[in-house]
C-alpha cells in the first residue's frame, strides 16, 4: 500500500488544496493529511476547527484522513509509514521555497520522496492568506472556498 | 474618460513611484493615487502625511488626484470608475506577488485590466523599505526620494 | 486618440492572443495588431494568411487594425502614434525575456511605455508553439485557437 | 496497479536521469520510459542505441520497461494506462517549462496527473547536452554518466 | 591587498557559510566576517555568542578576522577598506533579494564591488532558519552544523 | 598574483562587457578574456575580429590580455593559471544557466571558482544579440556599443 502525506496550515483549506486533495486520492492508496501545528504563529482557525472543516469537504473519499501533529513533516511521514509527500505548486516564488523544502527533507530523510503537483491555472492565485483578505472585506467567496465551510468561515469575519 | 488607479502604501513615496505616476498620467486621462489603509500594519508616516508628500510632489499634474481608502483595491477601482489598475514591477520577486494579485483581482472583478509598467532600470532596486534603511542610518536620499520630501523623511529619523 | 499597437509573429493567432487583443480594444482608442516579419525564421503560415486569419477573429471590433510591419517594434509604434505597446504574459520565462526588452524599448525611445496585461490563467500554456505541436499530431484544437481558424490550421498540417 | 511512464530523449542517459528512475520505481508499480522521438531533430544516438544504453543501466529494475515512441506525451500515457507522468526537475528555468507542458497536458488529458521528482543537489546542472559537451572536449564523464555506458559515449566522440 | 568583506547575521553560522568562507579566504588577501547587528530582530544567539563560534570554526584561517557592526554594509566596508562584498547564492529567491541589494550597493558607493558566489549544491538548502529549525525539533545537525559549535546549538534547544 | 578569467563570445564586445571588464581588472592582478571559438555557430565577426575590437576598446588597462580558445573554459582557465572565472549577470534567465554552469565547472575543477558580477541597471537589457538586431535595423548604436567599435559593426550591417 502506497500512502502520500499532505502537510500544510490549511487555515482554511481552499479549494485548490481540496483539488490536489482530490487528484492525490485517485493516485496513491491512502492520503494522509496532516495539519502540522505551528507553535510561533497564532492561526485564524484553532486546529480541531481546521480538522473540522477539511473533513466536511472530504466526507465522500474513504481513502482519506486527517491529523494534527506537530514536529518535523519528515517524521510525520515516517509514523504513517508514507513514502511520498505531496505538495502543490502554483507559481515560481512558490517553487523556490518548495524545492529547498525538498531538498533539505531528501538530506534528512531519502527513503521519502516529495513530489509536486501543479495547481490548476483557475487557483493559481489561491491562498489561504488571499481567501481571509477577501473574507476581511466581505468580498464573494464561492470561487475560493469549498461550499462546505464558506458559512464558517464568512461568520468568522464578521 | 480613461481612468487608472495607481494603489500603494507610499510610505513614503520614492522617486521609483513618482516615475510610474508620471508616465501613467501621459497615457491616461485621470490617474488616481490609492494610499491602502493596512489596519495591520503600523506605518512609517501617517495616511494624511503619506497623502500630503505625494501630493507635494506633483503639484504640476493637474490630471492626478491622490486618496485615501480601505478595502479591497477592486472596489476603490469601481468607486472611481477606474477601468485600469497600474501596477510597477521591477523584477522577478515583485512580478510573481503581482502576477497572484493581478490573477485573483481578473477573477473577482473581469471588467478591471491590470496593467503592468516596466520600472526604470536605475530605480530597479528601490522600495520605501530600501529608503527607510537608508534614512534610519542617515545614508544620502537625493538618488532616491523627490527632493520635495528629501527634508521631511530625513526629519523623521534624526 | 491613445494608440496602442501589439506587436507579435501570430503564426498563427491563439485564442490567448484574442483575449489580449480583445481587453486592450476596451482600454484603448485604438489597437494596432502588427504582424512582425522575421526575415531570418520560416514561419509555418505566410504573412498574408496570418493577416487574414487575425481578422477573421476580429470583425466585431472596429477599432482594431491589423498590419504587416518589418523592423524594430519601437519604429512601427512611432509610424503609427502609439505611444503604448501591449505585450501579453504568462509566467516568469516570458516575463524576464519581456522585461529585457521593454527595457531595451525604454532606452532607445523614452515616450513610448509598454505596458504588459496578464493572459488569463487558463490560457497560461498556450503559445502559437504549442498549437502548431498539438496540430501536428491532430489533437483536438477547439480549446486553443479561435473557431474561426480551426478548419484553416488543421489542414495545413494533413 | 500504478503505471507511470516518464518520457524523454535520453540522448543519451545521464545518472540524473536514472536516479529519478530509480526513485520512480520505488513508488509505482510499472514506469514506462517512453524514447520520444523528435523527427525534427536530430539525435546524437539513435532510438535504438538510446533505448538500449537505458536498458543496460536498469537490468536490475523489473517493473521498468523502455519504449520508442512518437506524438503527444498524453497519448503514449494512455496507450499504456499510465495515470501518472514522471517529470525529473533542477531549476526555475526547466520549472517554467515544464509547469507549461503540465498545465498543458492538464489542460488535453485532466485524469493524467504529471508530478515533479526535484533531481538530487548535486545533480542540478546535469544534462545531457551538458554530457555532450563534456564528452566532445574529452573531460572525464564518471561523474555524469552512469558507468556501464561511459565507454560508448566516449567512443562516438573519439 | 585585497580586501573582502563578508557580512551576515551568522545565527548561527552553518556548514554553507563556513564554506563560502574558506573559498573566499583562497582568493582574497583578506576576509571580514561582519555580523551585522539588526536592532529590530531579536536574534537567538547574541552578539559575542555569534562571534565566538564563527571564531571557533575558522581558527585555522590567518586573513579572516570577525568583527561586529552595525550600520550599513558599505560603511562597513568602507571602514575596512574592502572594495568586495561577498554573498553566497543558493537559488532565484535569494538571487533576486541580493541582485537588488547589490544594485542600491553599487548606487550608493560604486568603487564597492559585490560579488556573488554559488554555494556547493549540497548546501542549496541550507539556511540559519532550517537549521534551528531543525534543532528546535531534535534532528542530527552534523551535516549541517560546523562540528565545533553543534553541541551549543543542541544546548541552546534543550 | 591572482589570475581572473573572463570567458565569453563577445561577438561584438558591448558596453556592458567593457564594464564587467573595467570592473574585474580593479580587482584582480590580472584578466584575461577568452573567446571561445563555438565550432558549431558561424559567428557574426571572425575570431581575430572580435580580439581586435576587444583590445580597441581595453588598450589603457595593461592588466588585460585577449586570447582566442577553444574547449572547456575551466581548461582555458588552467592554462593561464587563473583561480577565478568571472561572469556578468544581468536577470533571472542569466542566473539560472549561469547557476547551471558554475555548478558543472565547480563538480569538474573545485580549484576554480566562478564570480558573479551584477550588471549595471542601465546595460540589464544588453547582450550582442541585441546590439546586433539594433544594427540589422540602423538603430543608433552610442548607448550601447564602445565608441571605438561603432562605425566598425555599423559597416558590417551596411
Amino acid at each position: 500500500m502506497k500512502t502520500a502525506i499532505y502537510p500544510g496550515s490549511f487555515d482554511p483549506i481552499t479549494i485548490g488544496h481540496l483539488d490536489i486533495i482530490r487528484r492525490s486520492a485517485r493516485i496513491f492508496d491512502k492520503v494522509v493529511i496532516a495539519i502540522l501545528v505551528n507553535t510561533r504563529k497564532i492561526p485564524c482557525f484553532d486546529n480541531e476547527k481546521r480538522k473540522e472543516m477539511i473533513e466536511k469537504c472530504i466526507s465522500d473519499l474513504d481513502n482519506v484522513e486527517v491529523v494534527i501533529k506537530s514536529g518535523l513533516t519528515i517524521d510525520v511521514a515516517k509514523e504513517y509509514d508514507a513514502k511520498v509527500l505531496i505538495r502543490g505548486i502554483r507559481a515560481v516564488a512558490d517553487y523556490e521555497y518548495e524545492l529547498q523544502q525538498a531538498t533539505a527533507n531528501m538530506t534528512l530523510a531519502n527513503d521519502i520522496e516529495t513530489l509536486f503537483m501543479v495547481a490548476k491555472p483557475e487557483y493559481s492565485f489561491l491562498s489561504s492568506s488571499v481567501v481571509k483578505e477577501m473574507a476581511y472585506y466581505h468580498a464573494d467567496l464561492s470561487k475560493v472556498l469549498p461550499k462546505e465551510i464558506i458559512d464558517e468561515v464568512q461568520d468568522k469575519f464578521k
